[in-house]
């Protein structure tokens, strides 16, 4: 099957005659497909897609190899809990982590504004909401993006000093991520509500369930982000929206240390809470992605996150440089009954680092449950599956889908291949509620915005261009 | 989709005129299928078939109608654990409960006969294997069938009086049944082995996991085993070869409880038995098919069994009245690195209880994994259900296959069309080994032999057209 991608990726024949042509040159099949206009008929970035399928070619499809090599290579593990305070140095200041990219106070959507305040007055930095949100706004508090310090965080991806973390590593390349526990479904920050409520659970965090997690570690030792992962793909989760047969493994593994441990209070949460697993994929995902970022000429995206106002997302081959645009509405979402679209926030979170990895809405497969939820049937399931692969750069060797024989997932999303085909990411994600702090509305498929993998395509081809002639 | 099904069901005309004219009579219509001689061509079946399509048709039908309601409206909850002899009075003799149909000493194969043996040394009855010998070929120690008891148990499903059994109840019928822990992979009874090791381990039932088991389920409540099969079916388990991620739901139900218990071992142990939740399913199995018996003129089977010698059943409308034939081999298996054909014993176990109400080999489709360790892919898992489905009466409106859209399973093994196609049942399970006492070697399917479905439905349509006499 994996030759079948690669060909079919090889072979995708837009109506640019000098892309077939250089493709037939490196003796990759041509198949025809529907014509539609390279990248939408945008003339900068197919002169740029030119470059990068011409004479950057083998350049970038080495590179390219490289990152998903080091990707699928990736061991990451969850080593230990922690203060956030004490491992992400950026937080030793009055600062806040929140998902997505850099953004002011004023442009930051309501309910990530709610976590931020919410995290202010946890911290005691504030007494109320009011006093609050006027720290942030004067920017006695600063706010920084969790992507830029190897921290990732659902939804509203807030993250504040006392807030507990779980490390996740990858010995072999020494990458290490973090993410906050999931504070599960209900009045949360994570879905934009600052309640009373909400703080209490983050409390609890940092109470109880810090240490009860550590010391979980401790007695059953390190856990294997990915081989649980594995192992819940053949059960029904596409490790996005639905993890919860990934959770029980892991409770299982966890079973004999609760056991030991006598907090029920703390098994009661995990076993409640559906998403548990979910930031563990994520700071995996995120340690993966570390491990193949800074790879020269590279296409692949290696981060991809939102904050519900901007989009953004930076290539292996351009670390640290972000390419951004509005955030899209979450598409093809179920909302709960009572809200319209009207009333749902613009997509949010940095838990589009799953889709990087193979996982997410590049599983769909995987989990047709997921797809019923919005309306889809398992044959639909598997569409969006064999769909997200004309834009991967190959089939993953560690997560396969029942299904699909045993196939493996698209992993590595190649920039070039988005681009072209005009053919975007689609993130299988939560909607919060725009305005009122009632939190989760519903879930849907939230497709990524073109203009930054455009933009990103155009930087490549450039930075090559001057690599080429200096 | 269910009418589909009915229709099918209700058409399948295989070149007895009469028939296809008592289903058009009763308004179904009739498709055109590959032309096999009816019931293999066995003239005494064919008569009876004809009958029982024929003058008694409405008879049945309403009495399977009947049959399988009773199955699907049974919620069979584990509702205690005890000690066997205290809830199963004929343990209260020496006697030893077996899998499968009645049998005498001299017919038991050996991994059964092991087990046996191995049960006289765990209850103190005798000091060493030969004694055990002894004592069961003279009949000092009986032999009882547990599916005679309301009690099942899988492959060579021994249980003696200090045996701790799960106590599963329908509060609608009042149905009860009764099974054994599951004692795991490697050297243990049920696998035919009765070492000093597989002994120790119900020793540790007795003496540890029976009232650690009894305890969470005072805290945490009965139970619900067909709640958590039926979200296990959307994880990948068919619930009889693999019922891992319903195990690790029922763990994560219990977590809680764990914790407050204190009992690592049993927590070690139950967290490493990915076969934890089979004796679960067949127990809640035998409950609704308890509630499902005893309805007269009912051709559904509600007892199916092999104790590695014979293979037997129970139809509903017959109930008590066992139609057997010489167990079958265990078919498509994939038999561990060593051993041949030469070396299995033939089908073993209660288990096919499993099949009688949907699960299992009537389930492959919601299992890929299952499928591809015989060698099949997830479009062949997917056939194997529709091919049982010809067999079954309807589709089940509690278990339900995503991989088929969330179709129902097939549910309600018709003996009249089991007979009539010449298609048996087909049940995956495990193959043990034939004579040395090595336990489980392999993993299969095994196809039914006919003869017990041919005698079946002649007794049937004698018994109806005696009462159509008068």
């Amino acid at each position: 099957m994996r030759a079948e991608v690669l060909s079919r990726v090889g072979a995708v024949n837009v109506g640019l005659a000098s892309f077939a042509e250089a493709i037939r040159d490196q003796g990759a099949p041509v198949a025809e497909v529907d014509w539609r206009p390279p990248a939408g008929g945008d003339a900068a970035t197919v002169r740029a897609l030119e470059r990068l399928w011409g004479e950057h070619a083998q350049t970038v499809a080495a590179a390219n190899g490289e990152v998903v090599d080091r990707i699928e290579a990736a061991v990451p593990r969850a080593i230990a809990v922690a203060r956030a305070g004490d491992v992400l140095p950026v937080l030793s200041d009055r600062r806040l982590i929140h998902s997505g990219t850099r953004i002011e106070w004023e442009r930051v959507c309501d309910p990530q504004r709610r976590a931020l305040i919410a995290a202010c007055i946890f911290e005691g930095w504030a007494s109320d909401e009011q006093r609050a949100a006027s720290l942030l706004a004067s920017g006695a508090i600063a706010l920084v993006p969790g992507n830029e310090h190897n921290h990732v965080g659902p939804m509203t991806g807030v993250c504040s000093p006392s807030m507990p973390v779980w490390v996740v590593e990858d010995e072999r390349s020494g990458a290490r991520a973090f993410a906050t526990f999931n504070e599960g479904p209900g009045r949360t920050l994570w879905f934009g509500v600052g309640d009373r409520q909400a703080i209490d659970r983050v409390r609890f965090f940092r109470d109880e369930l810090e240490s009860t997690l550590a010391r979980l570690i401790e007695l059953e030792g390190p856990i294997d982000v990915f081989s649980l992962a594995a192992q819940g793909l053949q059960m029904g989760d596409e490790l996005h929206m639905r993890s919860q047969a990934t959770g029980n493994l892991l409770i299982r593994n966890l079973l004999a240390g609760f056991a030991a441990l006598r907090d029920e209070r703390a098994a009661r949460f995990i076993a409640g809470n559906h998403h548990f697993f979910l930031n563990l994929t994520m700071a995996a995902a995120k340690c993966s992605l570390l491990a193949g970022s800074g790879v020269r000429g590279s296409s692949v995206v290696v981060v991809m996150t939102r904050n519900g106002t901007d989009m953004a997302l930076q290539l292996s081959g351009l670390p640290g440089r972000w390419f951004s645009a509005p955030a899209a509405p979450v598409q093809d979402a179920l909302l709960r009954e009572g809200y319209s679209d009207a009333d749902a926030a613009l997509d949010i979170g940095d838990s589009a680092v799953i889709e990087c990895v193979g996982l997410g809405g590049m599983a769909l497969a995987a989990a047709p449950a997921v797809a019923s939820f919005f309306g889809g049937t398992a044959a639909e399931a598997l569409a969006r599956t064999q769909l997200m692969s004309q834009i991967a750069i190959r089939k993953s060797r560690r997560f396969a889908i029942p299904a699909l024989d045993f196939d493996g997932t698209p992993v590595g999303i190649d920039a070039r291949l988005v681009a072209e085909l005009d053919l975007t990411p689609q993130i299988t994600t939560g909607v919060l509620h725009a305005s009122n702090g009632s939190g989760q509305i519903g879930a849907g498929v939230a497709h990524q915005p073109n203009a930054p993998f455009r933009a990103a395509v155009k930087a490549l081809a450039e930075t090559l261009d001057a690599n080429a002639r200096g």
